[in-house]
């Protein structure tokens, strides 16, 4: 049987830039990488990646666990996640939990049985934490579990910067509109982060919330349907992301109501197609290159056993385009 | 150590049962399911999926490589492909290429060490051939490789589909733009079917191609720039995918060209997002869900060593909206 030392004999390198190859880690030129790939196909060898976990009790695999892949925040934080871990020689093993419990429970148990070395963990369910072993390095995502460390963008800050656009661009007559805020979920602090800044300034927030567990086009037509449907004039909107704010100047133009002149409308997240609509959507930037780079780093460093920083709140800013 | 048989015995149900639980195959009841899960937890029960699948010599983990994850075309394909994969009780290993052919290839060796049963390969790089062997099932998207079976949608007859349409709305002057017709992507049949039928009118196409490898809004800003810099008056534009649509269709717009009325946009995908522009986009829909259904049916066949059909192309509807 092949071995990784006849590769490297026959590649005319060591053992350990076979190893580096195999496993992706460390610095290799492309030449070098490229000859060992060669010498690889010529000998027929096939490094076993399963055996070499069970010797070494380590997969290099990272489990992802989101509500909506489909998603364009979520897609690209994937994208990201995928990208750091892939440079660190860590492999991703893709879990879609579609927002049910009972999904997101059977993928934490078929992550720990395939070994994976940590999980990264945006869930969008009721009661996850009591599922939440510390066996294995979990991180979640805009969600605080006793224990356990997570990551998020400054959703306050966010609600607070909208906030201050919008009354500062003149609008009185604010509503915010949102995911559940049933949810246990950080990303409610947007929506307190906006509320305290208006109330300070003795004005009032109408708050308007998807059904729970929704990211749904539908959904959030239905909610602006009903905004326009009453009768009180509003000025300026708050949406917790890009896509419900697309929805929400979708609905207000076809009521006749002009965004920005009429009503000034932000979003949350900044979504590469923010700028594909028109009006391009003014929003509250989430850092999502950031958010996955230094989730990957926590979750290495607890892989490796270091003790790592429970809160991770990393700052937003508001971009300034043409919906306000 | 604590065994399948004694979790079995604790909660009352047979060996197998507890097997299908863990393995997340056949029907469970929700409530036996439940009681596997709490006896497991009970007993501190781990299945090992890592020894499981050397002992068996499968890994059941499915590797998926996609050009561009954060693409909604692709983070559509994948959620429908993780969720199909699920109901079959495998795991999904993701792999994001970002049209990179040397990280192309690392991941076909990677996912071969792993173990993987088999690969769903949506290629955007040249020369991807002489990379895959056959020595694991293999199925690509979009792409005609010898001996490798594919899947795709109907792209020559969605070309087809579009210039009918626009030829039936009276448009004379026509565009295609899209990706790079340089990859030898069965996508570019979109051009073929659009340039064949409104040809045989005795009318000619103009094209426009993004530079190899790119999924980018800034690329298709420039290109929808440059159509609208030319002096010829333009009436039809077919666009490759629905977000080209976009940017055309904004770039029309802030050019003073309002579309339907001037010059009529068809999109192709029929992403979810589709909907929220405005004018909505009128597009060639490609059936996603039907693609990664059928996509993990063929890769499944292929595992269980059963012979798979070559071509299988599904088919195409037109979907008429606003925009033409």
């Amino acid at each position: 049987m092949t071995t990784q030392k006849d590769v490297a004999e026959k590649a005319g390198v060591t053992v350990t830039t076979v190893s580096r190859v195999i496993n992706n880690r460390g610095y290799i030129a492309d030449e070098t990488r490229e000859k060992v790939y060669q010498v690889m196909e010529e000998l027929n060898y096939r490094p076993n990646a399963v055996a070499r976990s069970l010797s070494k009790r380590k997969s290099d695999i990272l489990g992802v666990i989101l509500p909506a892949v489909y998603h364009p925040f979520f897609s690209s934080l994937l994208s990201y996640l995928e990208n750091y871990a892939h440079q660190n020689g860590y492999k991703i093993m893709l879990c879609n939990s579609q927002m049910e419990a009972e999904k997101e429970k059977n993928y934490i148990n078929m992550l720990r049985a395939q070994q994976v070395d940590g999980i990264f963990l945006a869930s969008h369910t009721l009661d996850i934490a009591k599922e939440i072993k510390v066996d294995l390095p979990v991180l979640t995502f805009d969600r605080q579990i006793e224990g356990i460390p997570y990551i998020c963008s400054d959703n306050f800050k966010g609600g607070r910067l909208a906030a201050e656009h919008l009354l500062a661009e003149g609008a009185e007559e604010l509503v915010y509109i949102g995911g559940s805020l049933e949810l246990d979920l950080l990303s409610n602090q947007r929506f307190k982060g906006f509320k305290e800044t208006v109330n300070r300034k003795g004005l009032k927030v109408k708050k308007y919330q998807c059904q729970l567990n929704s990211f749904d086009r539908q959904e959030y037509k239905k909610l602006a349907r009903e905004i326009f449907r009453n009768k009180r004039k509003i000025d300026g909107i708050f949406a917790s992301s890009d896509l419900i704010a697309a929805a929400v100047i979708k609905e207000a133009e076809n009521n006749g109501i002009r965004v920005p002149d009429d009503l000034k409308v932000i979003g949350y997240d900044d979504l590469e197609l923010a700028r594909l609509f028109r009006p391009e959507i003014t929003t509250i930037r989430q850092p999502t290159a950031a958010i996955a780079r230094r989730g990957i780093e926590l979750l290495l460093k607890a892989v490796e056993g270091e003790e790592v920083e429970t809160e991770n709140i990393l700052d937003v800013e508001l971009i300034k385009r043409e919906s306000a």
